[in-house]
């Protein structure tokens, strides 16, 4: 890292820089002083920090004592900026992945993806049918072609189940639009198809929700909040909700988020706090809260996120479900507000890695637009091959330690299971400077989304606005132009260690939080909370993800004493996205025994063990569903 | 443009600007609002600046009046930000020329540029010896080559030259720093190359002078101020140095430029104001100051200079020079002070396009260095041929018409010689947003600067420092994170405006500057001074070639009434060097016949006509010079 001198860091030229495991440098504990506020104290800091004189001071004093000042605008580095983690597309020669043309249809790609599954998919799970799991977008699939179920039952169980959540006593606040009618409408539209034996692709009737940060016909875009979609008004499909549209799929609304994705809690004072289906006391975690909060709750399948730091994967893991986060660029952009520029990927929450890896086949493509000159190959991972592939994972010890008790242990027992069955080794390293880099990454996204949302903040009316949501874009507003370029200069240092580690390994594995979801306190529900040393713990191995723009990956491996989800992630080369989910497989196929049950769940499949073997016989008698599919 | 609304502007979709000659995008003449000071007010207005209180409230004030929030801060755009103008590498399919590959040594380089001239090339101007000319690179190698004098005998009358111009009553102050006993060792070794017969190549023992930006042994690199080399030290030449002492060149020392880069009069406090050949009373442009005017004092036929906002082609426009500045990314800068990382080129400072294509040639490669994916081709233009390439500028009326009445008739006169020589013709189109754009760059260069000094102006006294040069760095230290973004937005208008203007022409053309060198008053000399309003007139034509990496080049059209050197600019397509050279070499064979000689010239070759009688005889019998090289 290098050394302090005269109170500023002077970093190391890079080359200098030690990244084994004996290295010298030092692991730097989040070194987070602001105590946690809510209520009216949240209040009256929001003044302070609104008025211009006593403002500036404050923010002085914040950012000095928060190492602002020592690690990024003091610091003294050689390296030239790089201000985006655009990676050039190389090819990476993936170990069982089979890589498609560009000129397919969302649903003919979704086609190439299922085919990439094992077979026995769905029985294995129905094999450990002792333990819990969620239906599958192959068990609604199969459910509706075998006419067990229609999706249009479907929708209306899910309309039902979502009312049932909104109210007293749960008060979940997984959405903040859904339309019924046009829900329905969708469903009797897929059902139809089902009746003619003509569903578009396995996506077909299935529900999938979206983030209130992507745009979503007919539903205005909020972002969290109660103005900005007054500004914005959505006028038709982001790109990746219409490849979703396009396969059939039955967009069942908009999901309850941070409010402009500044946090981590989900604590939304609008839309209310989305609640943890494990312990409705608890968070869901942040932004992309009811996102992972309805699929862990079982209204559905998948649901879309967007993930700016850690937002995607975040709230899956406190949500104990499977996250992913595409390498920055690989998914098209349009239609989503645009909240950052350089640190923002549209992510996946699902219930299964196999679910996840659908849903990323259909979004896949339209890289017409995409600003890397060599257009990125689509690869798919071959689940169905029977021979594990061969992985080596990264560890930096300290960091990895930097967690709960629970956390650590539930996923360095999760590691040795990977290693017994399918031999895959950990090598310990030490990736450097990640307290700088986790500050850097805040400046910049904090200055991003200032600077975009700053031709609207100039007209409105600021009590519009939450007053955590008021405290967040005063700091992010005080960055100055050095501090920004500074913060380029650390990631720049970033890219090249993390190029370095990925010539000894092919991922980095890291818990996905240093926490897992904590209680939500009274005072927090009207104002949200500041609460910067839980949010640090939360983020600490989420920020290589956006700031290095690379793919990553969250499994459910467990969950602590009290029973709350426990996550484990991958982090992998830029455009390595078909081995992440190979290795999220490998890694769900070693847990799934022991994934438990959430405390609100609804089933909307509600299937039971006779329905099945009517399912499972018909397709013994050459009617499997998939064939139907006319693509 | 789009309109003014509650005092911010509101940038239409560039889709909707109309870039046609009706368009109704209005001009915006540069509206500076500051006074010109020099001597003490300029110390008070430091002293101002510099006070965290009082400064903060003045700089304010001051970018408010200067437009700044209107138009960036405030300002309403959809597109996000392009931080970086490093285009991605397309083959132009030029027309007349050859493409190099990318194995061959710098004098070979260099040979095969050589072969592009018309041999004819010096009998032509031998033909014009009526008019004045510098001799060329092929009138040192060719008085080498056939014993008329010695490289060693140049150095000499180099020396005396420099020590004449340096003492009263000239004190031209081109050099910062030049080594009488380096300069003669390098003149001995080149003259002992020419006594075997083995020059290394047609540089071999030409003088170049390198702006102390730019590393070369045995000097320190100053950047014009009076610490920077004690807490940087230049242990190694800066790569494209390097590469011209490979050819045999004689590095005859670092020239003068105004402190840091941060102006544009030449005007240094500390080693002197560079003087202007054609009248010593005034300024020689900047920053690459004292390249420009040793080259026009022929000194040195070529110079090194750096263009981060027109720095070459102000100085060599106003020193009546040919002034060259490549792609952004098209030469190494390894070697060369980061005082900025998105805008800063190397160029070269020449008597003639033939001799700034020749070091062009020496210096270009290493391109594995390059951050493009796709590394340029190095292309040359073949000058040798007799049908002249077919050409279409393209000209922005109001814009190219906001100079002095002199530069605007003399550069549309200039415009009149291309299209009755060529028949090129003169699309008129509408370039919008310049004042904008200026304003960006201001903003980008400033923020950049300030960043890459950072850590050595917390250690140093600032009383090392020129009072114009405080008042800069105080000025960019002010530009918030925000603004900084906004200013990247702006450059991706731009980046789309100027490729739709190159869909319809070649070239944009225009005057190099609004004004023509202006007088050195004396209450500057002590303080440097902050003239705003001249300093915009002479930036006005530059910006995009820094801002937008675009390849430019100026060349000498004629002269004021007072007779003071006029440039006219052409700006090229991204890797159109080639072009712009063709381009530069047809403009230049039409005014020659007008080129005059300057108050101080130092003619260090003294040929006269019968030596070349004897020359070219020599020739003619078949010992041509160039035969002789071992290339």
């Amino acid at each position: 890292m290098g050394l302090f001198k005269a109170g500023s860091m002077v970093y190391k030229p890079v080359k200098e820089v030690d990244l084994s495991r004996e290295s010298s440098e030092f692991y730097l504990h989040a070194n987070v002083k602001a105590p946690r506020m809510a209520g009216i104290l949240v209040k009256i800091f929001a003044w302070f920090l609104e008025s211009r004189i006593f403002g500036t001071f404050l923010l002085y004093i914040l950012k000095g004592n928060n190492l602002i000042h020592k690690l990024i605008r003091d610091a003294e580095l050689e390296e030239p900026p790089v201000y985006n983690p655009l990676h050039p597309f190389e090819d990476l020669k993936e170990q069982d992945v089979t890589c498609i043309g560009s000129d397919l249809t969302p649903s003919e790609q979704v086609k190439l993806a299922v085919d990439c599954l094992p077979v026995s998919s769905g029985k294995t799970l129905n094999g450990s049918d002792l333990h819990f799991r969620r239906w599958t977008i192959s068990d609604y699939s199969r459910a509706y072609s075998c006419g067990e179920i229609t999706p249009l039952v479907v929708a209306e169980r899910f309309l039902a189940a979502v009312g049932e959540s909104s109210k007293p006593p749960l008060q979940m606040s997984f959405f903040i639009n859904y339309d019924a009618e046009d829900i329905l409408r969708q469903a009797t539209a897929s059902t139809h198809r089902y009746k003619q034996g003509l569903p578009i692709s396995v996506l077909d009737g299935v529900p999938i929700a979206i983030k209130d940060e992507i745009d979503c016909k007919p539903y205005p875009t909020t972002g969290g909040t109660k103005w900005l979609h007054k500004r914005r008004p959505c006028t038709d499909d982001a790109h990746c909700v219409e490849r979703l549209r396009l396969c059939g799929a039955i967009l069942v609304g908009k999901t309850n988020m941070h409010e402009l994705g500044a946090g981590t809690s989900g604590i939304n004072p609008h839309y209310g706090a989305t609640r943890n289906p494990y312990d409705p006391s608890r968070i869901s975690g942040g932004s992309s809260s009811g996102s992972a909060a309805a699929v862990a709750a079982g209204l559905c399948p998948v649901a879309l996120g967007v993930d700016g730091g850690g937002s995607v994967r975040i709230p899956a893991s406190l949500c104990g479900v499977v996250g992913l986060k595409p390498t920055f660029g690989r998914l098209p952009h349009t239609g989503v507000l645009p909240l950052n520029w350089t640190v923002g990927m549209v992510g996946i929450l699902a219930g299964s890695i196999e679910d996840a890896f659908i849903v990323y086949a259909a979004m896949n493509g339209e890289l017409q637009l995409h600003p890397s000159p060599t257009l990125p190959k689509i690869c798919f991972p071959l689940l169905n091959k029977t021979t594990p592939i061969n992985i080596k994972l990264a560890k930096s010890v300290e960091w990895f330690n930097d967690c709960s008790d629970d956390i650590r242990t539930c996923c360095n027992n999760a590691l040795d299971k990977l290693y017994k069955r399918h031999g895959w080794k950990t090598v310990e390293v030490t990736i450097p400077e990640i307290e700088a880099m986790r500050l850097a990454h805040y400046l910049t996204i904090g200055s991003e989304c200032s600077t975009s949302l700053s031709s609207h903040l100039q007209k409105m009316n600021f009590a519009e606005l939450g007053w955590d949501a008021r405290v967040a874009l005063a700091v992010y507003g005080a960055f100055s132009g050095k501090e920004y370029i500074k913060a380029q200069q650390i990631r720049n240092r970033q890219m090249q260690f993390h190029k370095n580690i990925f010539s000894q390994a092919d991922v980095i594995v890291t818990p996905t939080t240093g926490v897992t979801a904590y209680s939500i306190l009274n005072d927090a529900l009207k104002t949200g909370e500041l609460d910067y040393v839980n949010g640090a713990a939360l983020v600490r191995y989420s920020i290589a993800g956006n700031f290095l723009g690379l793919p990553a990956v969250t499994v459910p491996v467990g969950y602590d004493k009290t029973g709350l989800p426990i996550g484990l992630q991958f982090i992998g080369r830029p455009w390595s996205e078909a081995t992440l989910i190979h290795i999220a497989f490998a890694m769900q196929a070693l847990c799934i025994s022991v994934y438990k049950k959430p405390e609100v769940f609804y089933d909307l499949l509600q299937k039971n063990e006779v329905h099945q073997e009517i399912c499972e016989a018909k397709e013994l008698n050459g009617t499997r569903p998939t064939s139907g599919l006319n693509v």
